[in-house]
């Protein structure tokens, strides 16, 4: 179903014009037209979805396996030496498009995109409480 | 099939130790070790795949759908506002391990945790001249 005043929903049909990668039944892949690098697309479904986990198994299969595909072919295309595949869920996660979308994002060596990767450390036995509350809500 | 030398493998064949979130016969989930935040946790299969373009359909919808359950089991644990599903593939696109792994990630508005977003914009024309390209390669 379409989301009223969705964006992505109005590029699904065909109300707002995209640089179309591939499409199926279930599907669509198009240009982001702010790409952090040359041939960075989206994988979206069709059927509104907000989140990765609102989709069904069955969507987020074919989104996935697109995303492969796609990754594949765009890597080929542009001459990059690896990707990144991204889904941000949430506003605190940098979704700006409330509808589930796959970030392809071709890369190379050095290039800098994502240069920074915060990690860090647990206390001792934190990392096990952590855990133990995931268990809790799974 | 494990692959000598992985520590994905190791990890699954229970000879390097982790904190587990979830198991079952074709995907493990654990806590990162090096976490950007609380409760970073990896999704990968049991079986041995380098990238997300080399893994089956099948595989890969398992793994999708582990990791929305997952973070959505996460997000309410760790009370998150959302969260990042990533999955880097090869050495420029920043893999550590060659074993392909969804990243869940959880975030809270201004965590500052990914804070780069590097978008640009096409020329003119540029745009249509790599879909054209990724299309060939498809």
């Amino acid at each position: 179903m379409a989301e009223s005043g969705c964006v992505f929903c109005s590029i699904v049909a065909g109300d707002v014009p995209c640089v179309k990668v591939y499409e199926d039944m279930s599907v669509l892949a198009f240009l982001d037209i702010g790409p952090v690098s040359e041939g960075h697309t989206l994988v979206i479904p069709k059927t509104h979805f907000e989140t990765l986990d609102a989709c069904p198994a069955e969507l987020l299969s074919k989104m996935a396996a697109c995303a492969g595909r796609i990754a594949r072919a765009l890597v080929a295309a542009v001459g990059a030496k690896g990707y990144n595949v991204l889904c941000n869920n949430g506003k605190a996660a940098g979704q700006l498009v409330g509808h589930v979308h796959f970030h392809v994002i071709p890369r190379r060596e050095g290039d800098g995109v994502f240069a920074r990767w915060p990690a860090r450390k647990y206390e001792p036995g934190r990392a096990e409480e952590i855990t133990d509350k995931i268990r809790e809500n799974l």
